[in-house]
């Protein structure tokens, strides 16, 4: 079953015109069809996912159940791999806290589409927007923070002849002169208008966008040919590809593509999983004991009390518990089965929770020991194969 | 003899408020005394004069003669020096074109600081401004300028054990985290109040003063300890070190001092020697022959007839013909003999030109050769001690 795009937050807010998505700033209850409109991006068509079956023979869950849900250009560049142009993928991750499962889940189907194509991948690390944005973080914190997510991004297992882990303030060299090709073609006017810049913003955040653009045209450099790259990211990054999109074709490069996901609900409500909400996120280094106490903790879409769910059925796409258990336990089947017994009241939130927190516990102690891992082959993974200090 | 700070800019427009001066422009007529005002600098009194004599044994003539006019905590940096603290030199150039006479003469300046106060000297060349501003400005130009640039540095006689060149695009990651630090504190608005960037500027320029500000406190990390730094530099510089004075406090480092210049006219007309009227301007690659030519065709403060010059005398100070005599190739003594004579009609532009071109040409013969030998050593001055491509 394929949910529509509008899910459990457009359900129970249809009206509800209170959200806001920024790079720097996911608030309230997201009604992503509208957030397509807003930003001009595409929906993903069944024709697009006939495509991508035809190329790898299936269609990923998060493409069909509807967490990739938006696009720019990436039916191109299955076109382009078809015609035997092979693409890069590129992704990041701003280093300002510690990794959490909303975090993993674009890192996942990214690998999966590495698998699948074959695909170079650069993953960026904005460890100078981090530390520009936060106006008490410092450079400490960013820099443990940024070691500590290069261990979740090589833990996720993507192939390390194949993927190359980029932080800002240790590459910059390989990003500033194409980062100094974009700001020449991005007046504070425009930048203003797609960031929401003001007159009190830093001039370090003001001349940030083109180092997160950079990446979008450094496979065309590295490959001394054109070279289509297509971005897996929560949709809240867009900005920076239409930025990015404007400017590609003067600078004589291919637009980056791009597929756009939702973000993965906290458990405490609807909305983006946040690090500075630490109850209501499951962290990739939590302990066991820790998991199951926030799971227990969970806000759900469930009754007051027993006898009126019973009654009533509860609001599954407007559970997280539902939605953590669709998109990493659960299989297609018995979530499909599971909504429909939460929505005639067959199920209670204590019995998905349990189920969450048995799928959930065992996660993060795999996770843990992948992490573990991890650290003997970082500098394998550094864009300039040299090590990072933890 | 000390010359008026204000000199025959002021004397031939004292009434005159036409002139701009920041660091990409540099228009009118410029009243060094009312620059000194309007940013709030220092003027070099005779007892800043006497405490240089006190130490070095003498007072340079660019300082004597008021080439060297204004100053932050310059005298400030030689307390610290008495006191055993040594200062690094930081100065820089924009590799916009090729080097003429007017660029060449802070530099021999701070050669002579370098020199006399045995100290370390950071010299950026900002290839990435000079990009970013230049709307039609390739990257092959500025890279081609850079080198270019570094030969006539070199030439200058600079110790190389003492001296690290920073090209901006070349040694980016030694600069950026400072930069970022610097940017962090430093609004939209308050940039737009110093450099006058309005919603038309590109965003790297918005985005570039942090990076030329790096190198005031690059020598407290190279040293591991607080450094102070003397920058000698041409005044339209002095918006940059104005906001860096202003952050240094707040990140933990002496504010960086400044001794300021005036501009070493063109041939055509007083004002800023261009590199864009390159007929008004003497290259230190121009060839003899040109030399000459250029310098016959000088603008002077002749009159329009000699029978006029003999009855009225002349207009030294506001004569380029008479600066450049002055400041390269006169003494002190010669050059105030000269002033006389001018001022009372016994001296016709003529013999004056002829002079200049007397000392121009060898001058230029000379310094070609330097360059051609810096050709070897251009590794030995560069930041990271690599070469750097013609």
């Amino acid at each position: 079953m394929s949910l529509p795009a509008d899910d459990g937050a457009a359900e129970k807010s249809s009206n509800n015109n209170d959200f806001t998505v920024t790079p720097w700033e996911v608030e309230g209850e997201v009604d992503y069809g509208r957030l397509i409109e807003k930003f001009g991006t595409q929906p993903i068509t069944q024709e697009l996912l006939q495509k991508v079956k035809s190329m790898t023979g299936e269609i990923h869950p998060m493409l069909k159940l509807g967490y990739f849900f938006s696009h720019r250009d990436f039916d191109w560049v299955l076109d382009k791999k078809e015609k035997g142009e092979n693409f890069y993928l590129y992704t990041g991750r701003g280093p300002s806290g510690m990794v959490h499962m909303g975090h993993l889940m674009p890192w996942m189907f990214t690998k999966y589409l590495q698998d699948k194509f074959d695909a170079k991948l650069l993953f960026q690390l904005t460890d100078d927007e981090k530390f520009l944005y936060g106006q008490d973080r410092t450079r400490e914190e960013t820099r443990r923070y940024t070691y500590e997510n290069i261990l979740d991004i090589i833990a996720i297992g993507f192939d390390p002849k194949k993927t190359r882990i980029i932080v800002d303030t240790k590459h910059i060299e390989h990003l500033y002169p194409i980062a100094t090709e974009i700001a020449k073609r991005i007046t504070f006017s425009t930048a203003k208008a797609v960031f929401g810049f003001t007159n009190s913003t830093n001039i370090g955040m003001i001349g940030f966008p083109p180092i997160q653009a950079a990446p979008c045209f450094l496979p065309s450099i590295i490959e001394g040919k054109n070279t289509p790259v297509l971005i897996p990211a929560a949709i809240d990054q867009d900005p920076y590809w239409r930025m990015t999109r404007d400017v590609a074709d003067r600078m004589g490069y291919y637009k980056p593509a791009q597929v756009h996901s939702k973000f993965l609900p906290g458990l405490g409500m609807m909305g983006k999983m946040s690090s500075s909400r630490p109850e209501t996120a499951i962290f990739t280094t939590d302990e066991p004991e820790v998991v199951e106490k926030k799971v227990s903790s969970a806000f759900t879409g469930g009754q007051p009390t027993v006898a009126l769910q019973r009654q009533l059925g509860a609001n599954a796409l407007g559970c997280p518990v539902f939605w953590y258990l669709r998109y990493f336990f659960d299989t297609e089947k018995q979530s499909d089965e599971r909504m429909l017994k939460c929505k005639s009241g067959n199920l209670l939130c204590g019995e998905c929770k349990a189920d969450l927190a048995k799928g959930a516990k065992p996660f993060v102690v795999e996770f843990k020991k992948r992490r573990e891992k991890a650290k003997d082959v970082v500098a394998k993974f550094m864009y300039d194969e040299k090590p990072i200090e933890p």
